[in-house]
């Protein structure tokens, strides 16, 4: 942790004692704790071109609370295409969505077309101002960065788009699942059963997460040791790093207009 | 193996022989092999009561498989819910269907409602009479037993139906992955993304599932070993079991009444 951002940690950890909330950096699941003991309201966001399992993945989890309704939301009513082509289906409308105890917002190619969509950003800020959850997947995590609510704060994204996360004033954190107060972050694609699993003992139990992971059998065997760049043969990273490089572009070009909106200082 | 269960694989094995079909016990991948240098059409069946991520987490794996067509079908047009409330919506119909290279039978408790249902079973029984792939992932395995191809065949499934495959005349295998021929099938729920990065494998390559897995960042941590009931605290299983105890019955009802339909024995 450099110094600007110990600043910043520590000026954000005055402000929620100041106001009363629980986004203590010293406990940092004390925001999500006094959610156990009440029902809660769960939204996920879907958007055109999202990656589909990056919703559905943590869905299978968080469907399986218990006392919790999920409301899935978009933009308009009628179906989306997911960047593979999986038609999704919202329950409601950001306009007619009622306030979310945890709020998820999933990523994918399509993250990039809302990079300035205010009813998107707004959303997620003012989810964050009322100290509730946030749970990000996969370059979901770059929204929250374009709502401003990074900064200062450890965060993680996919592995391809990990680097991009300090242009939004953000710690880098290389762990599958990051806890920073009431945000909780989860790195690429499938990272995102890991941190419904992780979120479910959070607001629940232990107990309750461990049910679910046994209802879904989640024992998982990947068939090979792939699964993250530090591990995957040479020739897997390069080829899957060469894709990428457009999105990647894009969004690094992106992420440079946020952080000059957000007044965030250009990086070396 | 039992006697029995030899000899009807050695039968199964004679008549694969005999028509030339790739059907070989001691090479099990050979009806899969020669779809590496071919286009793909892949079909996934979906059904109201489903379990989405089932569908959806192979979805992830087999979307990104170069030179395939994905399509997704039902026996209408129009959404279904899985049995969480998520809103699934296919391309195609049963009707409509073109041939499949590969077909993707999920499961879930809205299985049951489709253990007699003519257009899925006899969909099931074409698709393996003509050799080509079926992929069950978790209780559709119980399909494709009431379809009667699992007869003499390796196979898994859910762990809390896996005792049920026996009635089908089926070898359970204790395995997250089983492939038998043309035949593979994955465990429960979650199980479908590793059978899936496994099918990848054999249908295209190693390299394209490593470079799938690496994608979609497929390196997990459960945050707790809960996944299977060998592994899970006692009184988490316990308490999952009690609440699968009615779907298990009235699943083991009906697979007692295909046994009679297909002449399976009686299990002791």
């Amino acid at each position: 942790m450099n110094r600007r951002t110990f600043a910043r940690n520590a000026a954000a950890a005055l402000i929620a004692v100041r106001a009363g909330s629980a986004l203590s950096a010293a406990e940092p699941t004390d925001a999500l704790t006094p959610l156990r003991t009440k029902p809660l309201n769960i939204g996920i966001l879907i958007f055109p071109r999202m990656d589909q399992i990056d919703f559905t993945g943590p869905f299978a989890v968080l469907s399986r609370l218990p006392e919790s309704a999920l409301h899935v939301i978009a933009h308009e009513r009628g179906p989306v295409r997911d960047h593979k082509g999986l038609i999704l289906t919202p329950d409601t409308t950001l306009a007619d969505a009622p306030p979310f105890d945890v709020l998820q917002i999933p990523g994918g190619p399509g993250q990039e077309a809302l990079m300035e969509d205010e009813a998107v950003l707004s959303l997620i800020r003012k989810q964050n101002e009322s100290g509730r959850v946030i749970f990000s997947v996969c370059t979901g995590a770059l929204l929250c960065g374009a709502a401003g609510i990074l900064r200062g704060r450890r965060a993680t994204t996919h592995w391809a788009a990990f680097d991009l996360l300090r242009y939004f004033g953000a710690t880098p954190i290389d762990s599958r699942v990051v806890v920073d107060g009431n945000l909780v972050s989860a790195a690429g694609v499938t990272a995102g059963i890991d941190g419904a699993l992780r979120l479910a003992s959070l607001v629940r139990s232990k107990q309750v997460a461990q049910e679910i992971q046994l209802d879904i059998q989640y024992a998982p065997e990947p068939p090979f040791d792939a699964g993250n760049p530090k591990h995957a043969p040479r020739d897997v990273v390069t080829a899957v790093s060469t894709r990428y490089r457009p999105l990647t572009d894009a969004r690094r070009l992106t992420a440079q207009k946020v952080a000059a909106r957000l007044g965030v200082p250009a990086l070396p």
